[in-house]
């Protein structure tokens, strides 16, 4: 690829059922897909800039949906292994009651949990701008953290910017495992995204603004500490930065953090300064809890300026 | 429990796309619930017997989706135990062309697989007249295997007959591993249900109506061979027996065995001679498969005379 | 039964319009139950206490609906009547505008009118902790009427504690007919639950808190009175006690007073004191009106503490 | 109304399941409206002749269902009464197997057995051409019964022809009831259709023809008797008729009596010989029974021709 | 017609989406109609007096779906033309985000643009009260506004009041091409209805009282300002006129003026003063935005003292 | 491109409503996208082989489902447009009786219409195998004529094989302006579809094997004449050939033409021999009209030789 974000991960099937209550109350659920790695590339691919995601997906229709979906939002998927001993990963999203989201997932030695170093293509790493990860795919397996690790470091063999998304899951795997093996992926990484509940697990305390100046002593030159409806906080290129969230009423907020990085990691690549990648990214935030689904209501990059005429940005 | 029908393994929730074609193409899926012990279970509560599931769920929706379901259809599910280790396995039955199903299974390492013998509870079994089991659930784990096991030793001692169905799942273990298991589960049940291609599995050969002999000489009192749209014919009490299928068209083949299982065995514990358990049992099979779903379509006592006075039975 | 809650009444299929709007521009509706009793046995079932509920429905499909869905929550149907003569009742609930919800019924001389005194199972009632009656049940028939008398002579004969939630319906019969009835069967029961606008209808006026005490003087040992979004105040074991609601957005209020008095009688036969049986209403009301549906959303025993986590409850 | 025909009776909303299979497992109903004489109105209209129906609905928004349907296709509904004091009827018809349709009725004592003879508008019949009644509108109530005499005998004085489908419905009377006020009306009726069950109901033996011609002896000039796929014969001029039946696939017959009525109706308002009003009556009943619903597959009378030309009619 | 409303206009099959998002992501829309003067006719309607409305449509199943929901309230389609050579015209109605709604236009060169003045059946407009025309018909087609004219002088002829609502859309033509044409009519007009934007666009500065005072000197007796949520001011007869809106939420503000329409002239063909007229046209606006859909929420007149005394109505 | 397909036309959205029955009582319609030449490159990348469709449609949400399920489905959309100035073009499928479907098409004056040779991208053609062009465009303006001639020249030019599938829609263009501008493109392209009619509109009688001599006469190598369910006969590279249909029951006949020459052209991309490209187009027809939709139906690779193992295919 020339240019452009590469990222990898497992992305699943997503089963949501239509209404708030109860799922055994439900008739049906509604088929879609998401996975964080394969968010952020869309709304790369949404606001104009060339994306490209690979990971394992089962040999099956679930498989082909996950492929499907990415690809028609114009993600490059050329990469992605159909692995036939296992069947593609899902999830259910249920919403028992109004404001609250409870996921079950169905991944365990699953297609991404077998994702191993040979799957990292140096073709297509070769030429992009940025490589980028998540914490998730270290939890899934052994030879998932392998993966990532060597992806890491080809990228840096080759000059690809490498960003990473904390996104800790601690059903995937306890802190005392987590933390020495994010540590060291924030060590060799150029743009870190965290959560203060998650730069804390990092070992680094402090309010969002102090924990940003920390991280960025571990290494990365920027740093973004993610805060929901408070907008975010960072340092970046040794300076602190912050940007609000938008006033706007959440339907669904997950994803909205998947929005926020393709957000600010679009307008990196497109050359803008750091003012500019946060109100960005809080604008593609802003969407994606406007509507429901994962990474559906991420905006094109003509959208992007009725919302913030709507909305206003206001950066500090 | 006083008379009636028990059995236990693993019941799933269903996903089931609305209409034939590629799953990637459809937009929701219905939800619902399946397992062949419990669906002999829900035939045998329909004609008036009582029944008792038992098995693992998840401490999950989905768990409390499959026992409410069970337990709407008039089976005692009390039972039943809730493991909050892993999630309620599930699987999704596709109908890519007409007249072809496909169903892919979330079930490794899932709750059946983590039944244990101290889950059969001696005071559902006492009293019982009848101990239904699959090969479906020795599958699906070792300790699941032990439990039958178990479960078949404990019915011996309270007197309880033993009834399986073959129901062999090449998909869950390879013929060389299931062969020797359930050739020994054979030797001690008192009634057996297979089909023909199941007999040969179990190392009979010859006519179905000869594999019928042949199986009862390893024990079984009762051998019945179902052969679907072809009828059913058995060895029983020393002699030989068969029922034609009835003449109605299928929409919905899956489920039809099962429905046969609970037709035979409902009548059986009802006194009745073995004409009549043929009878219903094919009465009950041309129900199943007359409308969607794996057991939704099972009939009521009282529809029974219905729809034998509509097609006739013929039992030669 | 063995401990628990018995109740009886009549419960009807509920057909609901998808959205808000007029009813006639909807193309499909929903298929559900209730019935206030048949509610309350839901719910006390959930909060994982021995219930019972029995009634008559129709020998039809929407009868069978009635039984599985009451029979799936775990409430004990088995002494219904399926009664061939008349349908099943049923219920239309529209919500042509916001928040406004019009209920249009189809149950006269329906299978409820033809309640009638031997319909009482004396085996049901003998060892229930407590009977539970409501004031729609009187209103269907003289004969319905006559069952909820014997029922109550025939539970203070066997000693099982009587519950009246006065749930008085205008539509069903006039208040000059309904208050002698209902107060003749105040004057017989221990534990009353009531409206304030309904404590009026039974001849006792003031503030809330003051109808309490005097309809207590009419012989109740425990009276609530339910006010809805207010909370609710009552006089127990002759001292005043009160609760406040807990602050959640009411999506459909349908249901709540029957959750409230579940959860109050639950903990009663548990033998939680006062304070705990209304913080406990108070929470079952709450998740009642949080999601669609007149008793989907009654909340099981776990989910409890989670509700009153995230609000607290206020007992003054 | 100048020229065309009149009709009343009872019109009900209508609740389907989308599929076939038990009521007890759908999740959800479709609303429709259906009754045999809003079915031949709206049958007329499409047909392009003027139709009028009236009867009684409930003040509600079934009722305004009703009539939105009815008159959306064309029929004048301006003569209907909306009665305040009970709630519209409305019927369930399920499909538990292929082939067969149930349907329960919630009509008791509802708007149509509230009829009366004042509810015939002579300004309404006035100029009409035809007159069409059931035999289902005598059937329930005594003043729908008179309802039916007043009309029939108004519209001889003001020589309006009189139309009688027999439709005789055993669940809402016995036939010892029925023979003598049916027979009453066929005396007095213009135009007889009937089943050759019902011709029997009448005291008329033999074959179809042969009681066509015995039933005319009563009094009616045109009889003709519906053999379903067999087509019908009549006895109209004092000569034998006979039509075949269109060899369509039949998948949802209910209606297409009513649509036949209205083909032959129509033709002979339009002055149409007895070959081409059979003609048409045999398309309309083709139509009807190819598409789903009561009435929504009747044609219009361009689409007669396209109808015809593909499957020829066979007049003999 | 005796007395009552005539309009005429472009009516449209109109598809919308079931839930809020981008209309890519949406598997199914739903089928309705609307437009302009049909919704005016309609309110008309259920307000309880004589409406009529033509227009061209396609001779298809939509253009079938538009006249059939028209008729089915209650409207007087007898004069519409079938138009044999163009399809009947469509839009799609999506809501991207909560509160924005986006409709896309299938009408160039459609039934309405092949509008002309031969398809003004005099008899239809003879007898009426009030001719009412929007301004949307004149930007359809040169022969769809030479129709408009054409009415509005044979109104004059025969003594019809003439309505306008400008309706200005710029989508259909520039401000430089409808403004002399929409004065022209403002001028031959006796009722005008307009939002301050279109009173701007008409030439007219001010606030919204000097507004209308200065369109009733362009020649209408009664001038209203539609003020959306701020309620409408308005110039009638020589003097000053107000009122505010009802405080509702808004689900659906679509078609909300159309329900002000038609509430204010169905007071007026009432002879009700114009603070009664006012009071209706807030009331029915308010119903209009309470439900979703164009025109669906518009209030029966028995529903409006439902609602004013839930809201009261302030005229000031 | 290297090697594989390009294509160009016109790609609409289709809006189909899910069940038989005339639209106008259809609730609601589902969303799909159709198109003859996107359904030829969707089959032929399904079938393991290069393809790029590009074409214009609207810069609007339909549009965007256009590109998007196109891309998902792996075709190079890259050369495709988004022209502002029109919205995208859409069609309605009926099926108002069993078997019977009826299309209506908004696309006058769209998107397809506004093609012109500057769309045609050199790069996009330079290097792939085979143009592929159907007899659609052309009909749809002079513009897109001009640009459908532009494209075989430089096809020609660069070395590409030119193929057209004849698909004369009589409602785009009359026969007589039709046919000199088909018999054009006939005389300058490699292989030629046509159906037995098609072919006599081009001038060219007899029994189709004659009729694809005649054809190749006039310049293709290959000539395939399609019979749909009768299968095809040809004429290629100067012999005779024929296939059989496969015997499936058709569901949905639209669309398997495309199939078919999707089969055929991605063989003989693949080098296939005739009889092989003939037996791949004759197995992807039937897998298409197995399920519903234009293109859902088109087989993977691997799937084909399930469907031939299944049936076989005849190659005579």
């Amino acid at each position: 690829m020339t240019g452009g974000l590469v990222t990898f991960g497992e992305t699943m099937a997503l089963f949501t059922p239509p209404t708030v209550g109860r799922l055994r109350h439900a008739g049906s659920l509604m088929l879609g897909i998401g996975g964080a790695e394969s968010n952020v590339a869309i709304g790369v691919a949404r606001l104009g800039l060339p994306a490209a995601w690979f990971g394992r997906v089962g040999a099956d229709e679930l498989g082909e949906t996950v492929l499907t979906r990415i690809r028609g939002e114009g993600v490059d998927v050329d990469a992605a292994v159909r692995d036939s001993e296992v069947p593609t990963s899902l999830m259910i999203k249920e919403r028992p009651q109004p404001g609250i989201a409870r996921v079950t997932y169905y991944r365990q030695d699953g297609p991404g949990a077998r994702l191993r170093p040979s799957d990292v293509d140096e073709s297509v790493l070769r030429g992009a701008q940025i490589l980028h990860l998540t914490g998730i795919t270290p939890a899934l397996s052994d030879s998932a953290c392998e993966t990532v690790r060597a992806s890491v470091e080809l990228a840096r063999t080759l000059g690809v910017l490498v960003s990473l998304d904390v996104n800790y899951r601690a059903a995937l795997w306890p802190a005392e495992r987590a933390t020495p093996v994010l540590r060291e992926l924030v060590r060799h990484c150029d743009v870190l995204f965290a959560g203060d509940d998650e730069a804390e697990l990092l070992g680094v305390t402090g309010a969002p603004e102090v924990q940003a100046r920390r991280l960025a002593g571990l290494g990365p030159r920027e740093v973004v500490i993610k805060l929901g409806a408070r907008g975010a906080v960072g340092w970046v290129d040794g300076a602190p930065v912050a940007v609000d969230a938008l006033p706007v009423e959440a339907i669904d907020a997950v994803g909205a953090g998947d929005a926020f990085v393709a957000g600010y990691l679009a307008e990196l690549m497109s050359g803008e300064p750091v003012t500019e990648r946060l109100a960005t990214a809080a604008a593609c935030g802003a969407c994606a809890v406007s509507v429901p689904g994962d990474w559906e209501g991420f905006p094109h990059r003509d959208e992007l300026s009725l919302l913030t005429s709507r909305h206003g940005t206001v950066i500090r």
